[in-house]
């Protein structure tokens, strides 16, 4: 890399002892120090995705894109679009990344064929794969853009037209293709358009079903070519659809489990989405983690008090030491990883704010790494958890919890054991206990 | 009956002439009119709740008791039971409805001992029997309070005191044996404590399997005594706890199938609960009833600008059309009903007005069902939806329909039939013909 | 109008025959009918935004265009811009509405500098000047779009930057030149970057403070150069914004008051930005109409499980019925008017949809205001209110009501009267005797 | 004080090598530590709230109470209400805080005449009064409880009738004299029930005049008795009642204006109810400051994922951070204080969780106000800020920021200097920044 892009950045390095202003250094990540007799890096499997920070302008509903980059003409031009794939890695190498992630359309222009658009699919991916061997950067996971296109405005895999179905069918056969070239980890599919705005002009039995027949010729593919990477589903409840079919990880996983797919599949989880779904921050990384579903996490946030998805940079310090701990609790989320779909505020209009934001996330997970990791070694949290269920590990509660109890018992013993002890779930205690570690 | 209760009262009547101020009088509910070959109470099984309105008083988080009855002298002795019971038989035969719903604790009080409340049980349903035998009326369902005593604070079957969960168990074996006693022709399990507060002191795996082994005591206990009500899950996403496990209906399928008892039970959708999980007012009859899960109906309303259970009758025409479509389409939810899980306000504080509230809600539904009987009889809005999905009957489409397509061939399509035509999605169109019939 | 661009739309019409699928037929709105003493034209001042119906691409944060209109081909060009604006008066013509709305960047490019986009207005406002005189369509409101070009990204009047200060100065004093030139009955200010994204980086005092010398300036040259029309901000709480300062009516109202301006402004309300909000769908319109200050109404809709703007054309019966009653209180909402601020589905691509959705919302408000016309002739529901508050019109509630009561004779009120009498609040009541003019 | 009743807590000390689990140990507040200049008892006037901690017993909606304390038989003795006083001083006395909150009737039963519920009250503030002299402690607010009597379900000043509005003036009248008794330093209005369920059966204008009217005279009979407290009210949005008149920060200052009351009162905020307004945290703690209103804070939070009022304790340090920063800009909130209005989760059923909770919200509390002191220290975040708005110290911005530009001239400043450049909002650096602090 000739770093041409950036070079009034300069190269990153953890310096604990940085002035609070200097918001271009780490201070607390530091990829190789050893948390947990692992690096940092391989806890923290940071990704760096293409769309937000490459082709991302800042456009919104009510406004024009406001963010320009040096290296980026606006044209749709192949060179223009190699120009931002070199721009991209200067900037992994330099950030320090080892992953990034991409839509197909995010890196290759469409032609007025499917051929001609797989063509230059070929050509940027060769590009892209040339990129990867001189800095050994590597695919986290790449994924087909069919919510975008006019053509998926009534769905994709879930269009009421098999004409547009077999399209996203043969857009997904490129993109495994492209998958295997560039050696990606992962696979994700995020069905922006799968979905209904109005139940009087849906039929949802043809909608999901065919949705399901979609991913096993996805899956079928997959195995075919020898594609080695996981697949992902992405769940977001609502936006740009009304109601988005993969609605959050239990949803994701019913749905999986309908039509048997649920070995084949894992979750890539986003906060925003959970949250936008009306949970808490972290509950799908917990929920889809206990089912054996949590594949890869998309590291972002929102605000709250919107209705919408803002694709924040994630910088708090609690919500990240939550998900720390259920990834260290799973032994890491390999391969899937922590991916950054953030965005810079379209206010951030310095190429300088771009470097800020990854850092003071990066900084923000490698605290609650740390924190994490001094919870899971101090064992007092597990020791608190583990109490408050020990009534099941053995005699008439191991009985219950195995399954082998039934109704008539549990009438004798409760005639025999009278009324239960009133005990504290002692929340404040725990969270008492958490803030201590942050 | 005496009919001492409700004396002020006249005979509620189906009267279309009625006076707009005649609250009292049916304008559209006529018991025995037949619409598409069955009459309307088939069609429309309501059911009064006993808890709401012989049990409610108007107590809120924030306020006291307002509403006092002329029956009820607020003691806990078992006349006092008595009488509200025997009010509310007059209360359900004035009214005109066939069924009616109840929790345990509603109709018994509990004694120092489970034997001891067993035995007031045993004595209760005496004599709900012989009411129900004098009215006519029957029993839609009842259920087992599982939340409001202190010993389930931290839940019931997700207990995690194993004590705890076996006092459930056996409260469920009395609620199983009394449904049958009573004829009960559903059995409800609603979830209220089981789910957490705070992830911090929950462990999600016990808890979620804990959950399945005790549905499936239930399970196999009903059997065993041969009750033949049908078994149902009411989904709640929230409230009390912080997340609820029966979060909506697919989360509700996701866990039945994954403990494999999603041919034993069936769901109970109130819309109130459906709108607090984010989703439109009839998006979970609709998803439920599609999955061959829609048991039974809740029929009440909430406001969308609250973001708690209000159990608000159900006035809105144009909701009450959109349920009643979908359940004509299933052709009908029998053996559940609509049940009116409804409270009057705390501020209506006249005995009248639990008329006017049922009478309100059960024209509503009756408009509903008479709107959703002419759409479907004309055939307009269904034609739409076919014609909209018309390319999966045959061709290519037809064989994506049924998974007998793959990637390649669908790739083959596409280079051959080039790009999809633009086919509007009309959905204001169907809104405007929705319109026309309410 | 040589009616060029909607020739295969047949004329619309009154038409109460029409069948249910014929949706270019108008069943309920019938300009002509005379309502409570005035033609139904004038209580329902309908008006097409030029915006959404003649700019909006079906473009959304996920997805391109999706519309394509014979009259436009995308370009920059005045040829284009003219021609959008034909079509637009074709359109509103044999829709047969008597009213339009615009911002300036709507109708006509931006220039290299400010003098030569103030150039294109002129040569734009030439045109429309020409075409309201053609066709009798008058301007409800013409605005300002000082949200998308990228120098608002951080505010127009509220930017930190002086310079973006003086040119939204500059570009409203346009707005209102235009305005008086077309015979804008009012002008409207939507604040849409007027808040803040974070606080971190925000200076309330300051932002608040220039956005009231800003309206202060507008109102000085308004009045400077004779233009008639009425002053109107539109409140919404966030988005694109995180927090717009114009959160709702009271919130604006009590910005008006802080600064003096209350009299010189009104409000234009929109239900979407209410519920937004948090309130319920007519909440806004109440209240400021209450306070005086209701000036005109954007008449659309959202989906209440949606944290977004969406725009949608307003199709609930019950809503309409509810806004129009107010309207009917206060006497109409002239010199303001009904603007569908509303936009087709991006999935509803036919020209023909756009007529649908027009005639749909009309006809939903014609139904609104024939309901809320028989509730204001028929009285009950107005006495039932009347006498709710009786207690305020004689004796020592008159006092109270009048500011003439203290506290010591309120205590010695209540040591002579005792308890007050409980009195039901009757909503089940009010409910279902509105029910029954729907 | 014998501290008779919570003899197994040790005395709580401020001890920063506390183990982790020592959760009854301060780690991070130390009353007497200067910052800033000022002890942190003084920045911080934490008040402990009797209502939630000596009257709450943990009833929710769905259940019934969960926890008993030792002094309290349940029943409605004076006797009971006087040991739970004297319990609550021994709390405050051992926790270490200096200021204590209640309504009227949480220290003292009604009665069956108003003059005999006043007699309780006299008995029970000259307990009070004695045990506030015995111990040190103060009292920071009382307010008077308008909404949980029966006769206060349609509402207190805003009831339709004036019988009971004249009940509430009575009761706040006895409010204001007990206040003054007590030398409370403030005095609280919260309106729970001021406001409406349904507006077809509320009269908005009669009801927000005569809230004023009640105001106006709690304010005469205020400095007529020679009370010296600052009237304060606290802003809700919704819950119990649907919409409350006092709905946030900007309502209240609307209203108060628009009566002329605005000098006469202040805010108290309560963050919990800023989010369920669909505000962020911290939006309502700013804007009442910015606007001058800002009198006293309710610290609590909720869960952004619930839609009520849980009154949980403060255990947030990046907001408490942000709170304490507005403090600290405005000099400290006295004479309001930090009062937590808030309450252990029904299954902290503990006693030792009461003091774990205050002790970990206290804690926090002490991090948010070294991190603020930092902050505002180093002056870095404040320079950025300043720097920001730079541009109207001087020139063109001077005369725009103090109101002395007009159209024209700003018209001829972007004639003379065109286009703005484009400046970063920078908004994730400010975040990074201040997450350095954390």
């Amino acid at each position: 890399m000739t770093g041409q892009y950036f070079q009034d950045v300069s190269r990153i390095i953890f310096n604990p002892d940085a002035e609070v202003d200097d918001t271009l250094c780490f201070k607390f990540y530091n990829a190789t120090e050893v948390i947990l007799g692992r690096p940092m890096e391989e806890w923290l499997r940071f990704s760096v995705c293409f769309w937000h920070s490459f082709r991302g302008t800042g456009a919104d509903p009510f406004g024009q894109a406001t963010i320009r980059r040096s290296w980026d003409d606006g044209s749709e031009t192949m060179e223009n679009y190699k120009r931002r794939l070199e721009a991209g890695f200067e900037f992994f190498t330099k950030l320090g990344v080892k992953y990034w992630t991409f839509h197909d359309r995010d890196i290759s222009p469409e032609g007025p064929t499917l051929a001609m658009t797989n063509r230059n699919l070929d050509e940027m991916t060769d590009l892209a794969l040339n990129l990867q061997r001189q800095t050994g950067i590597q695919l986290l996971w790449n994924t087909c853009n069919l919510f975008a296109h006019p053509r998926y405005a009534n769905g994709a895999a879930t269009n009421p037209n098999a004409h547009v179905v077999a399209y996203a069918a043969a857009q997904v056969k490129k993109g495994l293709e492209i998958g295997r070239k560039l050696g990606a980890q992962n696979f994700v599919f995020w069905g922006g358009r799968e979905g209904y705005n109005s139940l009087l002009n849906t039929d949802l039995d043809i909608e999901m079903s065919n949705m399901a027949n979609f991913l096993r010729m996805a899956l079928v593919y997959k195995k075919k070519i020898g594609f080695e990477g996981q697949l992902l589903i992405e769940p977001k409840p609502k936006e740009p659809t009304r109601h988005q079919y993969d609605y959050d990880a239990q949803t994701v996983t019913s749905f999986l489990r309908q039509f048997n797919l649920q070995n084949d599949f894992k979750l890539n989880i986003e906060p925003n989405h959970t949250t936008l779904a009306g949970h808490g921050y972290e509950h799908d990384i917990v929920m889809a983690s206990t089912l054996g579903m949590l594949g890869s996490i998309d590291a972002n946030t929102g605000s709250p008090d919107l209705g919408w998805d803002t694709d924040q940079f994630p910088m708090d310090i609690r919500a990240c030491t939550a998900v720390m701990l259920q990834v260290i609790r799973q032994d890491g989320v390999q391969p899937g990883g922590l991916n950054f779909d953030a965005k810079v505020r379209r206010e951030s209009t310095n190429a300088k704010d771009l470097f800020i934001a990854h850092i003071g996330a990066m900084d923000s997970f490698a605290r609650g790494l740390r924190n994490a990791a001094k919870i899971i070694e101090d064992g007092i949290m597990s020791k608190h958890l583990k109490a408050r269920y020990i009534s099941f590990e053995s005699g008439f509660g191991l009985k219950i919890a195995t399954g082998h109890a039934d109704l008539q018992e549990c009438e004798e013993y409760v005639h025999q054991q009278g009324e239960p002890e009133a005990i504290s779930g002692q929340q404040e205690h725990c969270e008492a206990i958490f803030n201590r570690y942050l």
